[in-house]
């Protein structure tokens, strides 16, 4: 019977740590929802420590102290997390993505469950340290990454918009220069939507000159919110020098050849030396 | 040791079905995984399937056949997805939302990852039967919602913009009437996001008259996809008749006193009938 009852436990607690990335459970929780002893419990959290180490399937850490618990982080391995990007960058490499204009088509692979459910969980993973309030992004194409983003570090997430909107309320309004149209753009945010204080993580989908990001960080500051890091998915090779400082991208486009069709994308370099680190 | 790889496999098998909603998995790939025999692994799954009913974790299914299998759906019983509806009825009916126009603030509720991920397995389980190769959606508030629900039935999510995109290629325009305004509005997809003969579940945050509804609708006919269905997180109650068929709702918001700050918002009438049939 009793290793029956541990099956169950390690089962149901996977799923229930799961879906609730970065939450501290107290092992009290667990006892009420099993009627298990703590002793067990422990042992429970031992055995799927190792286990999740075993098959790369995130990292489960105890929590010590007033508040302490047993927390779930779907962080993976730096090899593992090179792959992942890697596939992403082969198929933004593939044939037929470049528009015209030396643009990519990410559109599709930007809407993908899995895809930026890794990649979201890969992002997280860097700023677990900085304990981000929420996650910002800047409408549309990067909802989805900064969603998941906001997912694994168990934070909300905030859109900034194009205009203000009737059902937002009162919104702050900042100008920015939009870096691929070089001219000045407006954003906008829902004066509720965020509370002085607090703490940014700012995720988008891509960089080229990074205005849209200096924008971002200049309406943090309308807000007295410390931005603890920017974090796009794929940022340009050139310029090197973007309008905003300690940018960290997933993708480096190094080039793209227009007439040819095709692009050169490659995993960042931090991601590849903490790979060779890690091995 | 027999039972530790037991407890091993179950475990990591939750991880993996639930990393990957409504793929059908081989015996032969978790054969492969832990270098065990089908029979062991077939009791595994029906171990699984016993657990994630009593524990209300969703439904294992097995799928028999040639390209037979397990799939795992979030799918709630009925009593749960009320209650978890109920809570974001009693979120958004909270004092304080209540803007001028008589809007309702809803985009905060609308990007926390845990209630949109909950919302989009209980639009997911209402359209599995229907077999959706997308979830489509409008920018901006509905991506999230849209995001977890295509997450929940393992497919893709596909953006209708306001405008065209120089970064989304060539694209099909068309006008629609937008509800809240009574005006003639643009929306644009891109050629390469849809194909011909596929099949689309409409998701989005809000319905009142149904005009973006029906232009998505619209749009995809210009596509030569099937609408398979079409549900919206909140739709009011008036007016009754949309301007599309078959909506399916959340919430119903009935009625909002701006004078008061007060709005009525319940769990549409067939989660309350779904839950009362199965208690």
């Amino acid at each position: 019977m009793d290793h029956i009852r541990r099956n169950e436990r390690l089962s149901v607690m996977t799923k229930v740590l799961m879906d609730a990335p970065n939450r501290i459970f107290t092992l009290g929780t667990f006892c009420e929802m099993f009627k298990s002893a703590k002793s067990s419990l422990s042992e429970d959290i031992d055995i799927l420590r190792g286990l999740f180490d075993e098959f790369d399937l995130g990292v489960l850490d105890t929590v010590t102290g007033a508040a302490g618990g047993v927390r779930y982080r779907p962080i993976l391995k730096a090899e593992a997390a090179l792959n992942s990007v890697n596939e992403v960058a082969m198929m933004l490499s593939a044939p037929g993505r470049i528009l015209p204009g030396g643009f990519i088509y990410m559109a599709d692979i930007l809407a993908m469950p899995d895809v930026v459910e890794k990649m979201g969980n890969i992002i997280a993973s860097q700023y677990y340290r900085q304990e981000p309030d929420f996650v910002l992004t800047m409408e549309t194409k990067g909802i989805p990454v900064a969603m998941m983003t906001a997912k694994a570090l168990g934070v909300p997430m905030v859109i900034v918009r194009r205009d203000s909107k009737v059902y937002e309320g009162p919104a702050v309004n900042i100008n920015y220069i939009s870096g691929s149209h070089g001219r000045i753009e407006t954003m906008s945010l829902s004066r509720r939507a965020v509370r002085e204080g607090q703490k940014a993580l700012i995720v988008d989908d891509f960089m080229r000159a990074g205005g849209t990001g200096r924008g971002m960080v200049d309406m943090m500051r309308e807000f007295s919110v410390t931005v603890v890091g920017i974090c796009v998915l794929m940022s340009t090779a050139d310029p090197a020098k973007k309008r905003v400082d300690g940018v960290r991208s997933l993708l480096t486009l190094e080039s793209v050849d227009e007439n040819a069709g095709t692009a050169l994308i490659r995993p960042a370099s931090w991601l590849t030396q903490n790979a060779r680190r890690q091995s």
